[in-house]
């Protein structure tokens, strides 16, 4: 017995695949994947039309969609982050269809459920053997943690594995098993690990990032989060990650070591973690080669689903137990909310990712961004797109200032107790107002290109199409 | 955030068990389980009535339920396997409802598919943290794998861990993830890691059995079964045991080296790992204290769960890469049905455990057992007890001979050839008859007190009161 198959059409042939049905990816190999565009140009070739792709993150490197959206190949996303050339045309109203736009726990639980049906899930993976166990870690096209389609794989009709590696029966460590695998189809390369590394995933040199980055450190160690297992988790931004150098060396200068540091991972983290910082790594996603070697070797270096990641309906996820996140934003508003979503003129080149889940679950969710991006203020009245919702964000940090959630007075009173510089969200607003002068509010008025769901799969706000 | 709470009575209360109920339980602690006696003695002291219990396997140690059975307090029980002491007032008719044997398979399959409901769960767990994960691996009490209980914390209502030793959050690699756990309990012992090497665990000096060993490993190698990337299983019993042990000269003689050996893992199996026989080991329940230390030590010794090894409702299981299988058996019949629930006097002694699930998923399924035992013969013209039906057994080995299943006609013919003693089963029967006469067949006329289910849940025999 064998479930290996002489092609990806063969794969899809026997997938049953009809009009109308949901397909799905992940996207660990970030901007270096070939699977996504090589199964939609199969799919594109024999004759389909009106698929729908839930896939947990679209980046530029599948622009080729386009092209199947205008050819009514593909007729609906749902996906938890879109990069801005996806964007762009889904803003320009390419699908008739809202694209829905998850958390990536809110994703996990919406296919646990079954509000998100995947028909047929197609699972790049580095490795695999002939009966579907496999993995992100080994192999040359290894990206590390295999965390997304975890739910894809217990859900889906029917699961396909796609791999440029074949190993014998059976894999070790299985992040995937066979038990959930239909479908094992070899390819000659799933995806250009060097694009694993895509996206801003080095420490800023900007002076403004760096203070506002210091600032962040400062508030962690004002609040009484420095200390012996603590946990923690940085995006791959370069002021969120310059965090994790200040905080770094705060941990090293009073040999604090922590429990674990969370999510995606990069290089940065790894080097925190082989210096004594953290016990463990929890990771979801290899943001670099770096962290993909450390998930490979070293036994502490954990990979998680996203379900234990971040999902809401489980009994507990990992972000429960988190002390501190440090998160960025394109735009906060007096409310707190947090747009990550589109650009201040409604652009779509983003999404929550984990934004919301981790602001949920940390004990302290500190949003990092400069006050002006690109002349324009970042507070404003109202975000064009409620990302994560305010209440669930406690501080904003930018150069001019720190604003502290009015819900967490006690927090506010303990970091300007200490000498930091505490202001309301409105003064951080009119300061950026003073110089930027006031942007003109843009118009909410073209139809919806996508609805952005919270953690729950409830609607939390849209976006709307921009005339072009 | 923790799911710590006091004491076990407190779980029992939070998990809100109410009379009637089933709740859970795994046997990796074989006869050193304390959980299962320490959880019911709580529940019949709290007056619960009516409980019905789903455990993987019950032991001798667990003969308190006999007292818990006599008062009410437990009306049911669903199990894969059953040792004497419990089995014998079974077989008396403590119970009104018919005991439900399950293969370690179908159990999983049952408890996966709903058809077999489970309120609570009590999962034993040599370490564990504060949010659930857990594991049998490390800990004073370690018990090695901890396979069966995936099934019931996937699907149980609420999920008790209990240990007795807890460590800081996040527990490496855990068995069962806090996204299944309810509450987490911390008790003085789970067990005596002593008792997870009950059952004849050792290579028997019989020669009687020696030599069936001896000829089940000349079948392998005339089958030609010994070559590069076989994969075998063999039992925890002396001669099937002393298979291993022929087989481990073969492999070595002409350096064959094996892809897996999988199940029940014992240290003989672990000294062949070891060895080079076999590049990994499947393991789902260690055998003895040998098997764990391996298992936490050796990256290539891999725990997979129930789920994975054996059910017949996933896209593939272990089983089915599986060539071949060592077996033993209470009674063989003409048909070459298997009984493994039964003495020859109809008492419940056993289950099916794996075996039906391993002959169902194996290449080449074999039964060892001498022909005669208490002087009276293993075959005979129906078993008491149908544990594995005679479609899925390949062949019976004996000190007499050999028979193979009609089924397998080029088999047989191919034995034949290289000299191996094959006869009909008839020929086998009527060879041990010669000796020890026919024996009275005994009358199965008590009302049921078991049903055997085959490994998808469908009626398969029935086991009958035995008049005290």
């Amino acid at each position: 017995m064998s479930k290996l198959v002489s092609s990806l059409r063969e794969s899809i042939r026997l997938a049953g695949l009809r009009d109308g049905m949901t397909v799905s990816f992940h996207h660990h190999l970030r901007n270096g994947d070939k699977v996504l565009n090589l199964v939609m140009a199969e799919i594109a070739e024999m004759g389909f039309r009106d698929i729908h792709i839930n896939a947990s993150s679209f980046f530029d490197v599948h622009e080729p969609l386009v092209t199947h959206m205008q050819n009514g190949v593909v007729t609906g996303l749902e996906t938890a982050y879109m990069s801005k050339k996806v964007g762009d045309v889904i803003c320009a109203g390419i699908l008739q269809e809202p694209v829905r736009f998850y958390t990536h726990g809110g994703r996990a639980d919406a296919i646990m459920s079954g509000r998100s049906h995947i028909d047929v899930a197609f699972i790049a993976a580095s490795a695999a053997d002939n009966m579907g166990n496999c993995t992100g870690r080994v192999g040359p096209s290894a990206f590390g943690a295999l965390a997304y389609p975890v739910a894809d794989a217990l859900k889906a009709d029917k699961v396909v594995v796609i791999t440029d590696c074949l190993m014998p029966y059976p894999l070790t460590d299985p992040s995937i098993e066979e038990t959930q695998v239909d479908y094992v189809v070899q390819v000659d390369e799933i995806g250009d690990p060097a694009g694993v590394a895509s996206g801003t995933t080095r420490i800023t040199a900007d002076p403004i990032a760096l203070y506002i980055a210091h600032l962040a450190a400062e508030i962690m160690d004002a609040a009484g989060c420095i200390q012996n297992g603590m946990s923690f988790q940085t995006g791959a931004g370069g002021a969120t990650l310059a965090t994790a150098m200040y905080l770094h060396r705060k941990m090293k200068q009073r040999q604090v070591c922590g429990s674990f540091a969370l999510g995606g991972i990069t290089g940065y983290i790894v080097d925190m973690f082989r210096d004594g910082c953290f016990e463990k790594i929890l990771d979801t996603q290899c943001f670099d080669l770096k962290a993909v070697e450390s998930l490979r070797e070293d036994p502490q270096h954990l990979e998680i689903s996203t379900i234990r990641y971040a999902s809401p309906a489980v009994r507990s996820a990992a972000v429960n137990s988190l002390d501190v996140v440090i998160l960025g934003a394109t735009q906060i508003d007096t409310g707190f909310n947090v747009n990550v979503h589109t650009t201040s003129d409604g652009r779509i080149m983003g999404g929550s990712g984990g934004h919301t889940d981790c602001a949920a679950g940390a004990k302290l969710s500190m949003i990092l961004s400069p006050l002006i991006r690109q002349r324009l203020p970042m507070v404003v009245d109202r975000v064009n797109c409620i990302s994560t919702p305010g209440e669930l964000v406690d501080v904003f940090v930018s150069q001019y200032g720190i604003a502290v959630n009015p819900q967490k007075k006690e927090l506010a009173e303990l970091l300007s107790a200490k000498g930091l510089p505490v202001l309301s969200m409105d003064a951080l607003k009119q300061e950026a107002e003073k110089i930027c002068g006031i942007p003109r509010q843009i118009q909410r008025q073209g139809r919806p290109v996508a609805v952005v769901l919270d953690r729950n799969g409830r609607k939390q706000d849209e976006i709307r199409a921009i005339p072009m």
